[in-house]
This record gives structure tokens, C-alpha cells and sequence, in this order.
């Protein structure tokens, strides 16, 4: 296996012979070894857990979509039998469940191949924030990979799994997708199911995925999704469609956004100038204000509600950023939550009326990029920034899709995001497979 | 007219020319004033400010619904340049804009009669927390009429409207009802805008009516209901609809139930005896669980986010029991708020499985009733006692319809609610019309 795997591309080769999932689940070995410096792993599986999984492909359907795909899990997803940590050793316990997500994946014939590295508590967007080691980008290894769900995107983009699950508070499966030049498709919130999910903010939280292509993307989805009644958070999603060829696309003027790189400026605006139809300008407003709901608001007395106790008990054990993050929290009153919960239901009105105008908003995944020794020096407002244009999705119920983008005079991936109303999820991947801007292949496989 | 209003006797009434809207107005007029011991009004409509609901008929569709209709409104709800107090005079403004739900019924041709008394804040399920009096029970005015809407049930058995809109939070709108032997109906959440109601807990207020039929509680729906863009919190409804010949009810067995008042044991028992097929029972477990958090949970704070402020900067002008109620709201955490909230969705999915084997589960409306006396010698405790069957409804997103129910030998009404799952509106109307024990006609029209 010369090429780094995709789904498409493995069931393919599997199809004609041409490769097996134990060679593949070798090669993917040697290069993982290859790759530690990237930080994207926190626990492989060792060789009999991986038998295990090959042996288990003989009960699964021949045709089962993921059948000897492997994968990678954000370690903040149950597997059962394996440690979960969320990138917190001492909050470390060992699942005797497999989240809802997983366990539909590996019903397909899917082979979960270890747990990646993460902003702990699933809390950043740098990647940085890790007791097992800050994850370096896949494509600049001086550049830090986005976070949370750092180790995953890393992998996908090495070329150590074909794809990887993440999960998305506020851009976490987004934002990592952009910086390593992949695709990062974060589902209308209660599709796929949480149970078993470390939370970040319960109300918000949605399990992720990365690939390389948007269609493997639609192949998890279809696998992943689904209601769960165990799952007070799950919903019955009536999914909608848009006109695909004739999509409206929303903007915003390039020269209005808060970029941080001029590189990423012009290549918004040369993806703006590609799309196939003019696109409406759209005043971002209300979204930026329930962006600062997020971290400046109530919601982040839910990180509190999650592993406030947990920091109490083992002060010394969280990250210091982290705990600096999250103790803001106890001190909001339950008067601003609610306040805070009206707010966001007028913005929401605003954001759905843009949303009767155009099929899908286009915008930067991320408003610039940062070198792991820039967000060493000033942690907190850099990881601020990069979530200006991701914080809001899952506060105003839309779904989005991280795609690359082009890449800049340096080699670095810029991506955009595609955003859609809630249910809106298979018509905005078919959307996206129209406009992505495929990566270069990486050096290295 | 002798008898007292309906919807249905009226416009037959009209149609026939047996009467005018103007003749009717009058023999309200006398009979408000006949039973101004029940302090129903806060507000009555002046002469002039009538004869402009009059004239304004002749561009009313002669078949518009509601033509000629009178009605009350509760007065947290906004009527243009009369004022709205929400029973607390220092409160009082004259709105500018009306209520959409009374917009809507002025445009089916509904005349309004003025503003009714209510527990201050609509906080309070007695009709006692008042400084416009107590309000009288339409029946017996030794009892209490239950609240908070308690001047709009009152003004229907008085027949002093022939309906009348009541809000409810915690049961203010089902409560009333029963007291005074009436159908009250409160809608799927955000059916009926509540932009232009004074907020009691904004994510969870309901505008309810008060009719003496179920018929007419239809034909108030069919005009009151449908979406606003304009109200945060207003939904687009995708109704049901169930087989009401062959509905399926759930109840609790009477001896499980904590009645205050063995007539009120019995006439549930009965009720549920009577009921078309043989009803299953339902583990109330989940329900109480749910009611709890209403007043002894995170919602309170909701009610000091909407009058703490004013509460805070007049401090003797709030009716002292009402802001001993609110005041509790301020120290609750935005992580007790969350909590709450993950304690909700759960209980949510346990209602859920009980919908989905029964389509009406049919519970008392309250466990018992007292005396003004009872309730001013004890004004907490008798207050959350009423709620035992009413507190959850919104916060688990049922419909419900409070219907009468007969009455105990004192001739006091009993009355049980009918609830259903989100949506199921007009199925459960079609359901209650059937089931509803007339109450004795009242003795003095």
C-alpha cells in the first residue's frame, strides 16, 4: 500500500485482491512507528487486539461498508476494554462499554486501531494541550495541528488510518481538518449518538469524523448516525435536502474578516471567486455573538458540570490551561444561563433567517494558523482566535463540513467550512464533494 | 340570553339574529358587576374602548370565527393601551404592541372584555397572591378558584366571557380549571406565541384557554395557534395524530396517588372506570421527578431572570409570598442550571417510552382543594401541593386539556387533565370531547 488509505480506496483494493486488512494493518504499523514524533496516539492496540478484530471480520457481512477499514478514536470515545483518558492520565478508567458510534462502525466491519491524542477534556483548539506531548501538524511539523481532536486529524493525514473519529464542541473536529489539509464533517448535533463520549458540554457535544475525501465522510455518516435512546441527547433527525446543482451559497466580503494571515485571506477569496454561483453576502453578527456565548458565556459552566469535581479532587493532575479554562465556570449564576439560553434562541432566529436565503454559508475553518512555539507563548488568546469562525455551529444547530481549501506560498493547508441548517447534513456532503480543493499528497507514505 | 356563553351558542345565536354582539356585551356588563365579589377583573374594557371592538367588526369576515365573540384576557398578557400589570400595580406599563396570540383572536373577530386577576407573576397555583384580592371560586367562594390564572377561569363559569386566555407554566392554566369546573387546554410549547406575555419561565410559558366546551377550545386553537417568527421560542409544529376510538389511555391506580381529599380519590376512580378501554398504568416515577425541578430545581432562576431586577429595585411593591418564591432563583449556578437540564433530557426519554405505549394518560388535574382560609393560614405548602399533577407538563413538552370531571357532594368540581406527547393537540381535543363530564350548569346566569 503505496498510497495513504481511504475507505473507497481500501474496500477497492480489498475487492480485487489486491490487498488484505492484515497487510494493510501492518503496513499502517511501520508507519505509525515512523510518525511518533506527531504525538498523534495516547494507546495503540497491541497485536492481539487487533487478531481479535481481524478474526471478528469473519461474522461480518462481506459487503459491510467498513469492512476491514481501520480507523482511529479521539480518546475521549469509549472502546471497550481499552483506557479512555481525555488526555488526562489520572482520570484514566477503562470502559466496560463501547460508545454507540464505535460499536455501529465496528458492526460494519470496521478495525479500531488506538485511542489519539487531544486537547484535554476535549478543551482547546490548539492540540497543545496534552500530558502526552503537544501534536505536531502532519504536513509542518513546526506548526501546531488544531485541536481538539488533533491526534485524529494527524493520523488521517499521515496516512495511519483511513479515517478517525473526532468529536466537536466548538470546532474541534473542524479546525484540526483544516490545518492538516483533510476533511472534518461534523453532523447536526444528536445524530450521532454521544453515549459514551466524555463530555464537553453535554448539550453541545457531536462525535466527528475525519477523512480524505468527502465521500468516505458520506460512508461513516451513513454507518454512524442514527437515534439512540440511550442517549438523552439523540434525536430523530428528518433529514432535508437543497438543490445541489443550483445551491445558494452565503459569504462574507474577505476584506471584512478578522484573518490573521493575509495567505488565508486571499485563499478565501479565490475559493469565493470558484464557486459555481454568485454568492450572497452575509452578515455574520449573529454569529459572532453566539460564538462568545461559548467560552465568554454560560456554556462554560458545562465543561464545569463535567470535570469540575474532577479538577477539585486532582488539582495538580489537569492541565494548568485547562484548568484555568474550566474553573471559570462554577462562578455563573443559573439567572445568566438562562439568560444566556434567550439570547441564543433570537440568534437563532437571525441564523435561520439567513439560512432562507442561502443553502450553505461559506467561511474560513480558521482565521489563521500558529507555530506550537507561538501558542506555547500566549496559550489562551491564540487558541481564542482560531475558534472565530467555528464556535457557533453547534449553539445555533447547523451542521458543517470542513474541507481543504488550497494551501498556502508556505506549503500550509488552508481549508473553508460549509455550513448548512440542522438535518441538512447529505445534501451538504454532496454540496461539499462539488468544492473541495484536494490536498497535495503528503511526502511521505 | 339566559344561559351562559359558549362560542358555539353564540355564533349559532348570531347567525339565527337571536342576538347581537352589542346586546351580549350588555348582559356581560351587568353580570361583571353582579359578581364583583370574585375579583376576576383587574381591568374591565370601558364603554368607548368596547364600541371600538364593535365598530371595528364591520371589517371582520362574517364568517370569521370568533366574530362578536368576548372574551378576557389574563392580565400578563398584552392587549394595546390597556395596561398590563401581571397583578402588580408598581409593574404596570401600557404596551404599544398586542399579544400575537390576541392579535390573532381580534382578527377572527373576538371582542375583548379586559384584563383578569391572577397570582402576581403568575407565580403561584392558589389565585390568592394578589393585590387585586383574592380571587373567589366561581362555584363556592369559600374556596379558592386555583391560579394562577384564576380571574379567567372564573370569569368563564360566571359567565362573564365565553372564554377566556390564561398562561401556564406549572399548570396555572389547568388548575383554574378544575377548581371551577371548566376545560382549560394549554398547547404544545410554542404552538401559541407568547411574544407580548410578561415571562414567568421563558423557555417553558404557554398562553393557555379557558372554555366551557372542548369544542370551543378547538376553535380558539385553530385561531390562536401557529408560528412567529417574532417569539424566540416559538416552534413550527408537525402535528399528530392517534386513533381516538381506539385510544389508549395510562393512568395511576387512585391508591397510589397522594390525594389531599378522598372525594377527589373517588371521582378519579370513577372517571378512570368509565373510560372506553381498559387503561394501562404508568409508573408516575419520571413525571414527579420532573415536576420537582420546576420550583425545588434550576427553573426558578428563570423567573428571577424575568422579574429579579425589578424585584431587586422594589422590593416592597411584589406581594411578599411571591417574592419570597423568586428571590430563592438567585443563587442557583449555571452548573446546577446544566445539571438540571442532563436531569431533564433523561426524564424526557422515560416519558417518551410512556407515550409511546399510551397516547392519553389521564391523571386529577389536583389532589385536593382548599378554602381561601386553608391557603392563606398555610400559603407555601398548599401552593405546591396543587402542582403534583401539573408541574412537569412543560418541562417533559406534553399537551394537555383539563376537562370537568363531576363533582364532589359538596358540589365542589372535580376535574382530571388529559396529556399527550408534543404535537398531539387536536387528536388529544378529539379525545377529551369525549370524555368530558359536563359540570352542573352554574346557578345564576
Amino acid at each position: 500500500m503505496e498510497s495513504p488509505p481511504t475507505i473507497a480506496g481500501l474496500r477497492r483494493a480489498y475487492a480485487e485482491g489486491a490487498a488484505a486488512p492484515r497487510s494493510v494493518l501492518a503496513t499502517l504499523a511501520v508507519r505509525a512507528e515512523r510518525h511518533q514524533d506527531h504525538a498523534a496516539w495516547i494507546h495503540r492496540l497491541d497485536h492481539a487486539a487487533l487478531d481479535g478484530h481481524l478474526a471478528r471480520l469473519a461474522q461480518v457481512d462481506p459487503a459491510a461498508p467498513l469492512r476491514g477499514i481501520p480507523f482511529a478514536i479521539k480518546d475521549n470515545v469509549d472502546l471497550a476494554g481499552t483506557p479512555t483518558t481525555a488526555a488526562c492520565p489520572a482520570y484514566a478508567y477503562v470502559p466496560n462499554h463501547t460508545a454507540t458510534v464505535v460499536e455501529r462502525l465496528l458492526a460494519a466491519g470496521a478495525i479500531p486501531l488506538g485511542k489519539t491524542n487531544m486537547d484535554q477534556f476535549a478543551t482547546g483548539l490548539v492540540g497543545t494541550r496534552s500530558p502526552y506531548g503537544a501534536t505536531r501538524n502532519a504536513v509542518n511539523a513546526n506548526y501546531i495541528a488544531g485541536g481538539s481532536s488533533s491526534g485524529s486529524a494527524v493520523a488521517v493525514r499521515l496516512g495511519l488510518a483511513a479515517f478517525a473519529l473526532g468529536t466537536d464542541t466548538a470546532g474541534s473536529g473542524r479546525v484540526p481538518a483544516a490545518f492538516n489539509g483533510i476533511v472534518g464533517f461534523k453532523p447536526t448535533r444528536g445524530w450521532w449518538s454521544t453515549r459514551g463520549v466524555v463530555p464537553a458540554c453535554r448539550t453541545l457535544d457531536c462525535v466527528s469524523v475525519f477523512t480524505r475525501t468527502v465521500a468516505d465522510a458520506r460512508t461513516v455518516a451513513e454507518v454512524a448516525g442514527g437515534f439512540d435512546a440511550a442517549d438523552p441527547f439523540s434525536r430523530r433527525i428528518a433529514f432535508e435536502s437543497f438543490d445541489i446543482a443550483g445551491a445558494r451559497f452565503g459569504f462574507a466580503p474577505p476584506e471584512t474578516l478578522p484573518f490573521g494571515n493575509e495567505a488565508y485571506r486571499h485563499l478565501y477569496a479565490a475559493f469565493v471567486a470558484r464557486l459555481p454561483s454568485r454568492p450572497r453576502s452575509v452578515d455574520l453578527a449573529p454569529f459572532y455573538a453566539a460564538a462568545r456565548l461559548l467560552y465568554q458565556g454560560p456554556w462554560l459552566a458545562e465543561r464545569f458540570a463535567a470535570v469540575g469535581g474532577f479538577l477539585a479532587a486532582n488539582p495538580t493532575a489537569v492541565h494548568p490551561i485547562t484548568r484555568a479554562v474550566i474553573a471559570d465556570g462554577e462562578a455563573i449564576s443559573a439567572v445568566d444561563c438562562f439568560r444566556g439560553a434567550y439570547r441564543l434562541a433570537e440568534l437563532k432566529r437571525e441564523a435561520e433567517a439567513v439560512f432562507e436565503t442561502v443553502d450553505v454559508l461559506v467561511l474560513p475553518t480558521a482565521p489563521t494558523i500558529y507555530t506550537l512555539a507561538e501558542v506555547e507563548r500566549e496559550p489562551f488568546e491564540t487558541n481564542a482566535r482560531l475558534g472565530t469562525f467555528t464556535n457557533f455551529a453547534n449553539l445555533l444547530d447547523l451542521c458543517a463540513i470542513a474541507i481543504p481549501a488550497g494551501e498556502t506560498a508556505d506549503g500550509l493547508p488552508f481549508g473553508v467550512t460549509l455550513l448548512a441548517a440542522a438535518g441538512r447534513d447529505y445534501a451538504l456532503l454532496d454540496a461539499a464533494a462539488r468544492l473541495v480543493i484536494p490536498s497535495p499528497r503528503g511526502p511521505d507514505w
